[in-house]
């Protein structure tokens, strides 16, 4: 099967890249400022190969193109690939090249590579130069030659920037900024550029509508020991943030002027940025005018360690969300074979669910909501086009989350929704106790998430079976559902920063298991890292969970399960009971009472 | 309490340190090979110290004087610095500087720094220039200072090197250095030099015996793609090694000799050696030669993985190794309160046990035997001074190990002597089930011993405690009972290499609890790292334990245990039983059935 759209488009794009002297050219998928979601209007990547993966990069050669994507997008990539005349490479997979492996060997001595230097990250650009130096390739990379090929090209977004409460943030943008230029002293830096724009809204005690999902506003900020430079589009700036800009001494300039002021303000000493989050672009450019410290961005972890306030604001809307999801499980627990329903229909009922709660905004992230086979796609979305019906047998996951004021929520769920087979209750009761046993973990102040990564794995792995990517990632406030600096993984890409767990920070714990062509099982809840004793052996720590929606009692198997583990899942759906009866309606809680009666 | 011997001399090195313009002067603990364990010759922190231990620093400043080591022995450093007014330093522990942070902080600018550069490894003489350049201390590493303080001094150790059949080590030299040349080829190196003693002995199939335990020869080797240069001590050549040598190209020279033939041999392009094993001071000649490529030794990951040949002797010889640990322990629990025994001479009942078995070489370390409270000292060792007499209560920790004709033995039992408090069995059941646990992972290839760690350690933190040390380290061929690269421990010092498990790896699997004052448990296994099924999701791995003693029932409490742990413990117990039986008489056979009866 072809696709003529994509094959049409791919030769539209060399025919630029003739024009324009390059001979590779390479698309990854990022936005100006490596948001993890991207906006129509940088969807080139998808635009070029059919590939909707929220990761994934294209390599359009000559006569080849290649697609890098890693294991949570591999099955749909297959299924969007084809026809393409596209090749899929699996990254991390055996044999496997890396894409700067792959042109290090592809491309010819002196030949030219494309790209858009605002849309590559820095580590990527070194990567490349370091791999592509001894065959004397070029870099072509100030313009974007997609863009003459895109016809209908979808604006740059554009929305209000809001101004939040400084009771809701729990902290002072003055006393933020106080942080960041202690730590930049601690570093030696005359001047700090950020870039990333979760990191901005924390730091501003801002939020805005430029990213689907993400409450973040396209911005920059460039400060110094006595400056504040925010950088936002002319159009998106309010009374409420002029008011707001004037109190904290922030300079307010035009999104646009970035690169002109970046080019021309005094600059006495180093510029701390982060290698893993500038444009290359912004790298050069940078680097033509001081000598940069690259290291993470302060702000990352700060935000990342909730405040008292944002951590009683969290509890509050998860118990609110997780009331949400309850009252849609029993729905569709009650309705399932009465009712027509389909994963469309299903996560609409959801997702209004949550629009009608007080304090919404919008979805953390387009709602999933895969039956059957669909959930062995890690990252499935259902449209018109891919809309299973949902029948009273196998199983649905459904992995959602909102956007309110007070939080951010995530939470997957996979429930029986009728008979299910053996293996599927084998493997679902796997993934549960994995689920539990990292919920339950017990460590020191000093352990990442690669220490813990294996006891929620461990249940898998004595089965022969793995799951293709992390077990956990940062949540935001108000913020993206994906935040670093933490993560729950067993290996970690090289360079990639490995932080402690911290008292504060917040982190998902979602094991699952995926298997093509069948079934895909994902458990997910949200916990909170919290201090217990302290002594002589070091300050012990362990997790609390935000999330109490029940475990599906239908699709677990006790005799395969250890007495420990069972009373694991006993206390946690007492404390489910506990804290979401009261949201219920008496109905619900009957069914709630049932979902969560001990084994 | 004063310690007039330690005072007197540390008072004559700083006469010393004058005549010789040395302000502050650091005196490691190490060999010119940075070998773990030193021969009298390079005792000089000792000397100077009291301090014992098998890793320490010593830094001597005008006035004062400190001494830094790790967690295995605070507590006998603690005893053994009393009296000398050295300061201890804790290494890792809140708020202890790393000793160059306290030379950065102590020193003066301009003044000069003094140690012997050829026992200071080229990290840490890395580290020290990077943090004291700022103060410009000059450093003077030509000299070692010591050598005029100490009277008596032992000479360097010097006997005849044994050349291995090639049938006991399973690769020829010839095939070994090829695979060595084919690693330099990647890396590209021109020419390789090697310090490291161990990888040595491994590398050109010879041992020595010029360190207590290890069988090891003082030398170095220089490999380049067409030649291969070993430096021997004269008197350490037999014709055997003349035969050997020329055998396999290998041109011999006198050990002394060294620094001159590197300092005058061509060198065409780079120099492959690792900066963690050689010397500051040939750090320094050979920076002046050539480009370094500083690496971890390929021969290090090459010896950490046994071949076939290897393994099958192993196998044996840890059986056998085995058997006499358990008549070891039989004969204690018979005769505890009826024969008169101490730490001394239960030691030496084993360490005879030992010497008498077949293929006996020595001993891989000195038998720690610490019965009460000198078992919280991980590293204690009995002697006339500290010897005390067991009683028919308590825990007694034993570890030991031999060299054999065909592996290297590490094992560690604690037992109970009589009656133990509950407290004592608590821990001892949490120890116990932490080293099971360990024992029965199953894992990915690509996993390090970060990932597993946390399985050992979980029975702990889940009582808030931990063991200060690593809960694992690789274990020689007929050579070094500690070598790399792999480990298991939770966290990793910066730069520390962190080596994935491979399969034919043999790491030891020892938790422990140990209370000051109190007493100490420690249970060790030696574990093979095996290949389990590979599918699309990875090679799975799992442990086969070579190590077959019981744990002692009498000091578990089987109520504290879960199900599925007391099952791992009855399955070991069978093993034990069945492989162990047989070299057992009918006395002690029935003393092992009662010691593995199931729980």
């Amino acid at each position: 099967m072809n696709n003529p759209i994509i094959t049409e488009r791919l030769d539209r794009l060399r025919q630029v890249m003739r024009e324009n002297g390059v001979d590779w050219y390479l698309v990854p998928t990022a936005d100006f400022h490596h948001s993890e979601y991207v906006d129509g209007y940088f969807k080139v990547r998808e635009y070029l190969s059919n590939f909707s993966g929220s990761n994934g990069s294209l390599i359009v050669g000559p006569s080849q193109a290649g697609l890098w994507t890693d294991g949570r997008y591999f099955i749909q990539a297959a299924q969007e690939l084809e026809g393409t005349g596209i090749k899929l490479y699996r990254m991390q997979e055996e044999g496997v090249p890396t894409l700067e492996a792959y042109l290090a060997k592809q491309m010819r001595e002196g030949e030219t590579l494309g790209f858009d230097g605002r849309v590559v990250d820095t580590r990527l650009g070194q990567r490349l130069e370091k791999a592509l130096q001894k065959k004397k390739i070029r870099f072509s990379c100030d313009r974007d030659l997609a863009d003459a090929v895109w016809t209908n090209r979808p604006p740059l977004p554009c929305h209000p920037v809001i101004v939040l409460d400084e009771k809701i943030c729990g902290e002072t943008v003055e006393e933020k900024l106080k942080r960041v230029r202690k730590k930049m002293e601690e570093l030696g830096a005359a001047g700090h550029f950020l870039s990333r724009l979760d990191d901005l809204m924390w730091l501003f005690n801002i939020r805005g509508r430029d990213v689907a999902c993400n409450p973040v506003a396209l911005s920059y900020a460039w400060i110094t020991k006595t400056e504040c430079h925010l950088f936002l589009q002319k159009e998106e700036m309010t009374d409420a943030l002029y008011a707001h800009a004037d109190r904290y001494g922030i300079v307010l300039h035009e999104y646009w002027e970035t690169a002109d002021f970046l080019s021309a303000c005094p600059i006495e000493g180093k510029i701390l940025c982060d290698a893993g989050q500038i444009s290359y672009a912004f790298y050069r450019l940078l680097t033509n005018r001081a000598g940069l410290i690259l290291s993470q961005n302060p702000t990352e972890r700060m935000k990342a360690v909730k405040n008292p306030v944002e951590i009683a604001h969290m509890r509050e809307v998860y118990e609110k969300d997780s009331a949400i999801v309850c009252q849609f499980l029993c729905w569709v627990k009650k309705n399932i074979g009465r009712l027509p329903m389909t994963e469309l229909s299903a996560g609409r009922y959801l997702d209004d669910l949550r629009r009608s709660a007080q304090g919404f905004w919008d979805l953390s992230f387009p709602t999933i909501c895969a039956y059957g086979p669909n959930a062995a796609m890690m990252h499935y979305e259902a449209d018109e086009t891919h809309n299973s019906a949902l029948k009273d047998e196998g199983l649905l996951l459904v992995d959602s989350g909102g956007q309110y004021l007070g939080g951010t929520t995530d939470v997957t769920r996979t429930i029986a929704l009728g008979r299910i087979s053996q293996k599927m209750k084998a493997h679902y009761t796997a993934v549960a106790t994995g689920m539990l046993r990292l919920m339950n973990a017990r460590f020191l102040f000093g352990c990442s998430g690669r220490n813990l990564d294996i006891l929620a794995r461990q249940p898998l792995w004595e089965q022969n079976m793995d799951y293709k990517c992390g077990t956990g990632h940062g949540v935001g406030y108000m913020l993206n559902v994906h935040e670093g600096p933490q993560s729950i993984r067993w290996r970690f890409a090289k360079d990639a920063p490995e932080a402690e767990i911290e008292a504060g920070m917040v982190v998902t714990d979602e094991p699952g298991v995926y298997l093509e062509g069948e079934y895909g099982i994902r458990i997910e809840n949200v916990l909170l890292a919290v201090n217990g004793e302290k002594n002589g052996d070091g300050q012990f720590m362990h997790f609390e969970t935000l999330t109490y929606v029940p475990i599906d009692r239908d699709a677990i198997d006790p005799s395969l399960m250890r007495q420990e583990d069972i009373a694991l899942l006993n206390r946690y759906h007492a404390l489910v009971r506990e804290k979401i009866t009261p949201y219920l309606d008496r109905e619900q809680a009957e069914w709630l009472a049932r979902a969560t009666r001990p084994i």
